[in-house]
């Protein structure tokens, strides 16, 4: 199986599960998980945040955030294609009782005018606005880059409004790998930045927020309210740490992998490239092959290639660590002679 | 003052004083007020409904029904400027723990292709499609009605998917009242409908929401849980059944002043009527003439007129029923002297 | 019918009906209604707090108290019995997100030590403490009074910890009349109190809640949210506004009633009166006369009395301004009559 | 150091790390990691239940219980010093907005008495009996072991009134190695159970929940809301199945050597054990000794001993699978030396 659904499916190299058996472990709940506070002082420091904690899932640490800058009866301003809004089960609303407020975005970017449009005046009908989340690369916007200047204007207009901004940078070091541009300035921008290990970066399991020592203590407890205080958690933060000291350079290799599977599927009659592919996301559109995402998928499935669906026509490919030269050319050969 | 900021800031009529004075009272708590008991029997009645309940507020009806249709994490279609997104304070979400999810519609009416696919799918990452809410009229879209054939279409297809239908119809006596549609046939194509006594047909207190008997059982123990379960609430509810029975017909005197006074508004050079007034409200723009919306209010009120801003340089009139044939001559003069 | 079930089944006055009639109004969602705003400054002044707002019950002004105060995942000390644990439906937990920690009393009041001990340190695995409620006059304890000594004690412990005081004073004034103790030497004990207008004071329907002019202003749009947001609400305030002034002093009557019955039920064989009685409030134990609370209150109502069940064998009465001399006489000679 | 704060502290074994090293992984969001499955599997049938799921603590397994089971204004009943209640931070109620209704327990065990008059009868006033929780054994009250005949009573109440039980049995194998009564035979008196792998049975993360198919597929889908949704879990699955199959039975070397402790301590002028031990949980007062219990553990530390506090003199000692016998005998000297 070529499996092109995420690069959530990437299965630890040798390296992690080394780390994993050898790790030095300790209580967590106590503070005394010497690989995790390894891991999150590394990647605090990476970020350039006072401070940062382990995670089991982006998730996790998304809610995190809002449970931590909200309260509720607030309104989140986001992108209305943000994974936080689109994927995480209404979670915002049912656990930490905020509404989100959605904008229709340019590949996954908010017109800044848009933002500061919907931040709330003061009246006695409305919530108060009490986060700005941005998402980065954008996972429905086909791994989208938010350009560095749209937020840094979206973070001057948060600023004056005093309105925090979270940056749900679950695909955060594609968008650097891709940019050149250092982690630590997009993580500027926002007051809290959340990453995963567990997708480009390929560790088995688990996610960074990262922010002011302040929050990362308010929000520890609601790690423990959520049942994400772990004991001996260094076993999974080991990988964690293998993937956040040698995996970030490689992303580079997905990108290549994506942008040659997209020139190829361009070329094929009946599918055209929905997005302008920048990271590791393609999304093409079936509907001209005359095929709906799910009979597309199946089809592929039988020849051995796995992706989701995006859309009732839309199919997403996601090149991961697994993914070789070989298995594009593959995958083009299979998808040619599918569609024609 | 002539006083256009709302439909809300009419005050009781003589007969609505006297029948507050006379009403005859009891424990509401034990259900045992038979002035209240009368108004519900009559609003489900003229709605078509099993029963209905008599509560303090239109957010409070909308609120209820949000709390009673749907479990938190699950997630509320609605257009994207309803009452029940925009001016509730971010409740559905605070208080029930739902997201909405919102469509952009035309005149206040959400594409039933949009409704559609707004609705969830079975997946881990989704949460469950809890409720669709209408609005009609619809206040943001400038008292607009919702066309039968929109909730028609919208109804059969929440229906197949089993999603209840909410009715946001605080002002629907004054759809029915331009349309000659009875309100029955509306509130048949929603499981649940909110009006207002308190608006156009001039009440000083309360809503109505309307159901099956079974869903207003649930609802009263979340009224009680809101706060609103009163006592001798016949006091409010005698000048209630007064608006529902004398009130509802006079609707169209508000409509055709409104008529009037957007016809007169749309002949000043800078100003534009921005809505098509088919009701009682009338949204202008101000931005031709050089005034934002506060400046423009600020001179108005300096005139002895009053309405509210609605958007940056728009601002809203609603007629109502203290508003005369003469007091729209005197607007209509005096705006002109204003702008010109 | 000699109705006995609560004071909250109290009709208004003829002065109030005629203040309803008469009252000045205007849309309170404005802040316009003068009525309302007189309530509110009068209920302040005689509670000694900067602020005051009308709610429409004490259920509703005890949740804006505990919305207000608390942020979910926080925790709330209250008597086992406390009204705002048994008989509120669970709404701070619903509403709120606080999680209740009840302390066994003494006829009502907490021991200080116990709320001491009570009050959580810091560890991640602890709610913060975020409100200590207490309730003057205890309605499960029969009416019972907490003694000036005790709230000052707990204030005082509370403030040590800087943890806020709520008093759900819905029968205050009935605790001031028994004790002479203004309601401002009860209220200066707590950061916020309510009391029901419509209880022993006899106004149809309503409650205060008040606090410092910051507290009121997030309270009035948690009171939005909730759907207490009214219109010309000066037709109930005004009777209200006739309770405040006028039926205070009364209850002192009531609380004489309540002492003949308690007195002459203390005499039937096979009852026992449960509470030492203080107020308005008795409490008799039917078991050794052979009655379930059902089956006492059903042989009663055949004699035209009616009281409520308040546990197995358990019924209640309340004493209030329709009850005189006279039904309590017939009261014990029925309740004899039954017994023997 | 002589750690015996807890048996969360216990580090995996060789076996263990040697098994996430080798685990075969797969994308558990999708179902598909293998060794999640087998552990799955592996403790449904321990359990007798349909289906069970791997989480990422006992506070997760605990929270997704009530979240699935309960709606937000319900009420659960649960003994007042239940982990539930006293060290999960007011989940129960700031996630899933129900209230906890404490009774208090004998050696941890409610009276079945106590809990059928806790269950709610209809009124408009109350909240519904939503979940009963049982905690066996029994953390804060010593390791105590409920009595199966106290849960079959409470579980044939519960059954009478259509009330689930949950149970927390984050230490159930401890209760099962002391009784030798099988788990399954526990488990089956609750809808739900939930239990740690990495306590006693010395996994380094992860617990168990089960229950129906039906409960399972909805719990999963709030285990993905609160980020317990996991990539290549297999690398903690992996001890985990390794904890379940090769260390329950040694439990019972745990509970000897706490045993051998209680008897020691007990033997000591000024100290008292509080609890009796029936697990592995020893409870001492140090009031006697003139110690506080910090003062107490301050001491023990010097000496190279930990434990936790439990109460301002008590002082709890947790054996686990790192203390051997001379552990216990440099324990007893040490204290021995310190208290004389």
């Amino acid at each position: 199986m070529i499996d092109l659904r995420s690069d959530t499916v990437t299965k630890p190299t040798e390296a992690m599960r080394k780390a994993a058996y050898e790790a030095e472990v300790g209580d967590d709940v106590y503070e005394e998980d010497t690989t995790v506070n390894k891991l999150e002082e590394r990647a605090a420091e990476m970020l350039g945040k006072e401070a940062a904690l382990f995670v089991t899932s982006g998730t996790q640490g998304n809610q995190m955030a809002v449970l931590t800058h909200c309260k509720p009866g607030e309104e989140v301003i986001l992108e209305q294609d943000a994974h936080l809004f689109v994927y995480e089960g209404a979670s915002m609303s049912a656990l930490a009782g905020v509404q989100p407020r959605t904008i229709k975005g340019e590949r996954g970017a908010m017109s800044p005018t848009d933002v500061a449009a919907a931040i709330r005046g003061e009246d006695i009908h409305f919530p108060e606005t009490g986060l700005i989340c941005l998402e980065n690369t954008h996972n429905k916007a086909g791994g989208a880059i938010l350009p560095l200047e749209n937020m840094k204007t979206i973070a001057q207009i948060a600023r004056e409004d005093h309105v925090p901004i979270h940056l749900d940078g679950a695909r955060l070091f594609n968008a650097s790998a891709a940019t050149g541009i250092a982690v630590e300035r997009y993580a500027e921008l926002a007051d809290t930045v959340q990453f995963c290990l567990s997708k480009g970066l390929g560790a088995p399991v688990g996610s960074i927020i990262a922010g002011s020592a302040d929050f990362i203590k308010k929000a520890r407890k609601w790690r423990k309210r959520l049942g994400g205080g772990l004991r001996q958690a260094g076993i999974i933060a080991a990988p964690g740490l293998v993937a956040l000291n040698t995996m970030t350079e490689r992303l580079v290799d997905d990108h290549h992998h994506a942008e040659q599977l997209a020139a190829g599927l361009a070329e094929i009659d009946g599918l055209t490239v929905e997005n302008e592919v920048e990271t590791n996301i393609i999304l093409i559109n079936t509907k001209q092959a005359g095929y709906t995402a799910k009979q597309f998928l199946d089809a592929l499935k039988e020849e051995g290639i796995l992706a989701v669906p995006f859309g009732p026509h839309t199919v997403r490919f996601v090149t991961n660590y697994h993914i070789t030269k070989e298995d594009i050319d593959t995958v083009l050969i299979k998808v040619n002679q599918l569609v024609n």
